[in-house]
C-alpha cells in the first residue's frame, strides 16, 4: 500500500511538509476564554483563537503553514471531501499539569497514526514529525491563554485535520489537500461522570467495519455510518454501541473507543483482555496501547493486584462475555480513548440479554483504577514519563 | 431504520423541504459556455451559473430554497461533514434531445434513493417530489443555455448534495445541513471511447462493501476508501475495480458501477446477468434497474436475439465467470451507471488469470447494444416514454 501512497510526477519535485516555513499571523479578534461550564457544553466545540492550515497540490506539495485566525473554511460545491469523504482527523488532548507545564500525551502516535490513515483515504503523505512541530506551534501560542497556570487539571482537544478539496466530480484521488489544526474546549462524555457506560451490541444489520475495509483508519467513513446505530442505542437508552462482528459476534469496538475487558478464565487466571489489531478492523488506539503497556507493566513489576495476571491481545464473543457473566467470572469492563479517556461499562445489553458488571455503578474496577491514576499522573505532570511531551510556551 | 430518520423536538413543527418557496438570485457573472473540447476534459468539473441551496436546521426544518450564482460555499473547520463524512449525493444527467427538449431520466428514482441514502448517514429527511421540483427550476434556467437547442445529444451532470455542516467535534447526527444541487460538464469516462473497460478484480485485503455496511447507499464513505484500489488498478494499467466479496470471490460491482454479464450456462441458456440487491452490498442503479426492465420487455417482446434467453439478478464468482470462459460461454460483459452509461467491458484481471470477452475491443457485444439503443432513445427523446421527463425551460 505504502508503494502507492504518493505520486510524484516525474520532473517535478513537490516541496515537504515543513513546519519551519511556519508563518505567524495572529488574530485582530482574540476572543474570551470561554466559562468552565460552557467548556463542558457537550454540544460546544468552542474552539482557541488560531488555526493552523497548510495547502497541498500534487504538482508543488506542501505548501507554507499558516498559522492564522481561527475561522471558517472557503471550498468549491464540488470539492471532493464533500462528496467521497477523502477525509481522516486525529484526536489527541493537551492537559495543563499540576507542575505547571503544558503536555501533550505521545504525540508521535498520533502524527504517525494519522499518515496512516492518509494513506489510506487517497491523500497526501507528510513527514509526521513535522506535523507535531505544528501541533507545538499553534499550542505554544494558544495555550497559555486556553489553558492558564491557574487551571492545572484542565486540557484541550486538539483535531488534525486533512480533507481532499479538489474541484471535481470525478471520484479519484484528490490532487489538492488542505491540512488544517483547531483546538477546541469539545468533550464527548464528562471523565467524571456519576455514571458508566452503557452499550449496546450491535445487530447484524449494522456492522461498522469488515476484513479488508477500513475500521483501523481515523478517517471520516468509520464515523458518519455508525451514526444511525448509535442513535438507535441512544433511543434505547444506552449511550454507545458495541460493535460485534460476524455470525459469532465477535466484540470489536466501543463506540468510537476500544473495549477492554478484566474477567476470569475458568482455570481460573485473571486476564486484562481487548480485542487484537489483526484484521484491521479496530483502531489502534493510544490509550489502548497505553493501557496495555501500563498494565504489562505493572504485572512485570507485581504491583498491588497485578502480581498473577496475564494481559492479552485476543478475539472473544459477546457469548464469552455472556457465559463469563453467568458464571461471576467477570470483574470489570472498560472503554478507553482519547475522547473519553477511561470510563468504566456498567451494562451492556445483547439481543434479549443484559450483562451488568459487578461493583458500584460508574465506579472504575480495581485494575482499571490504577492503570488510570498511572496514565492521569503522566499526563497531567505528577509523574515524569517518557510519554509526556512538555509544550514550550513561547513562540 | 425509518422510524429513526427525522428526530423532530417536541413542541417544534420544523418546516419541510419546499420548492414553491424557492428565491431566485441570478448570477450578475455569468460564464461562457464552454467549448467542447472544455467539456470532454476528464479533468473538469466546469459547473453551469448557478446553484441552489437550502438549508437545514433540526429545530426550524429546511429554510427557503435559493436559486444564487454557483460559488463557494463557507463551512467552519468543525464542520461534521469534514470530519465524520455526514454527505450523500445523487448523480443524474439531462439531456438534451433531437426533439429539441430537454429531458431528465427517471428523476424520481433519483430522488428516492438520495432519501434512502440521507436517511442512512443520519441527514434530514424530505419529500423526494420537491428535490426533483428543485432540480427542475435549475435546469429551467440554466439549461437553455448550457445545453443549447443546436447541440442536441449533449448533456449535464446533476450533483444534488447533502452535508452535516453542525459545528462539533462530537460525532453524532447532524442538527444543521445544507443541500445544494449543481450540474457541471463532468465526463468520467468518454461513453464513445474507443476501447472498453479492463477491469482489475479486488483483493482481499481491498473489500468495498459488507453485509450489515452501506454498499447500498451514495455515500461518501462508499467512494474514498475505494480509490486506493482504484488507484493500484489504474498503475496495473486497468481503468476500474471489479469488487468481489468473500472467500469465494462473489461479483458485486465494477468500479463504482454496476456490472452485467451475458453468458450461455452448460445447459445451453443465454441469460443475462447481474448481482442481485440482497444484503445491500450494491447500489440499486438506475441504469442497472433500467437495463433489466428493458431487457426483461425485450424478452416479452421476443424482439431480435431475446427469444430464448432468460433476465436474472443472481450471485455468482469470479470462479463462475473463470469456468464460463474457460468453456467459451462468455458472450458480453458490461459496466453501467450514470456517469459511464453502458460501457462494454475488455477484459478482466483476476490473480494470475486474464479473462477477455469475445468481440471486438470496445464494441457493445449484440444484446447490451440493443439495451443501449433503446434507453438512448429514451433519454434523447427518439422515442417517446414514461421514463423520460420533460423540463420546462421557461421559469
Amino acid at each position: 500500500m505504502t508503494s502507492t501512497a504518493s505520486t510524484t510526477p516525474v520532473g517535478a519535485s513537490p516541496m515537504p511538509l515543513d513546519a519551519s516555513r511556519l508563518i505567524i499571523e495572529r488574530t485582530t479578534n482574540p476572543q474570551p476564554v470561554p466559562s468552565a461550564s460552557d467548556r463542558l457544553s457537550s454540544l460546544g466545540s468552542r474552539c482557541t483563537d488560531h488555526m493552523i492550515t497548510v495547502k497541498w497540490n500534487e504538482q508543488t506539495g506542501w505548501s507554507v503553514p499558516k498559522l492564522e485566525a481561527y475561522g471558517p473554511l472557503t471550498l468549491m460545491p464540488t470539492a471532493s471531501v464533500l462528496h467521497y469523504a477523502t477525509e481522516c482527523f486525529e484526536g489527541m488532548k493537551v492537559y495543563r499539569g499540576f507542575d505547571g507545564k503544558l503536555r501533550l500525551f505521545r504525540p508521535e502516535c498520533n502524527t504517525e497514526r494519522m499518515l496512516q490513515s492518509a494513506t489510506r483515504i487517497s491523500l497526501p503523505a507528510f513527514d509526521p514529525a513535522e506535523l507535531q512541530k505544528l501541533i507545538v506551534a499553534l499550542l505554544a501560542v494558544d495555550g497559555p491563554k486556553f489553558l492558564p497556570n491557574s487551571e492545572p487539571g484542565t486540557y484541550l482537544y486538539i483535531r488534525p485535520t486533512l480533507i481532499g478539496t479538489t474541484e471535481t466530480l470525478n471520484p479519484q484521488t484528490p490532487r489538492d489537500a488542505l491540512l488544517y489544526i483547531v483546538a477546541s474546549y469539545f468533550t464527548i462524555f464528562p471523565e467524571d461522570s456519576a455514571t458508566g457506560l452503557k452499550l449496546l451490541a450491535s445487530e447484524e444489520s449494522m456492522v461498522r467495519a469488515w476484513p479488508g475495509g477500513f475500521g483501523f483508519a481515523k478517517i471520516g467513513a468509520n464515523y458518519g455510518p455508525a451514526m444511525l446505530a448509535q442513535r438507535y442505542a441512544k433511543e434505547k437508552g444506552y449511550q454507545q454501541v458495541l460493535w460485534l462482528l460476524g455470525e459469532d459476534g465477535q466484540v470489536t469496538e466501543a463506540g468510537a473507543s476500544n473495549f477492554f475487558l478484566v474477567w476470569r478464565t475458568r482455570d481460573g487466571v485473571v486476564q486484562i483482555v481487548t480485542p487484537p489489531l489483526d484484521g484491521k478492523i479496530i483502531l489502534d488506539g493510544v490509550t489502548r496501547r497505553s493501557v496495555l503497556d501500563i498494565a504489562k507493566e505493572a504485572v512485570t513489576l507485581k504491583e498491588a493486584g497485578f502480581g498473577d495476571i496475564e494481559v492479552v491481545e485476543q478475539k472473544f464473543t459477546m457469548q464469552d462475555l455472556l457465559e463469563a457473566s453467568q458464571e461471576d467470572r467477570l470483574l470489570e469492563g472498560f472503554a478507553v480513548g482519547t475522547a473519553f479517556f477511561i470510563v468504566p461499562v456498567d451494562e451492556i445489553g445483547y439481543q434479549d440479554n443484559v450483562v451488568t458488571f459487578p461493583g458500584e455503578k460508574g465506579k472504575d474496577g480495581e485494575h482499571s483504577a490504577f492503570i488510570k491514576e498511572k496514565l492521569r499522573g503522566i499526563m497531567l505532570g505528577l509523574s515524569q514519563h517518557e510519554w509526556g511531551f512538555v509544550i514550550p510556551e513561547e513562540y
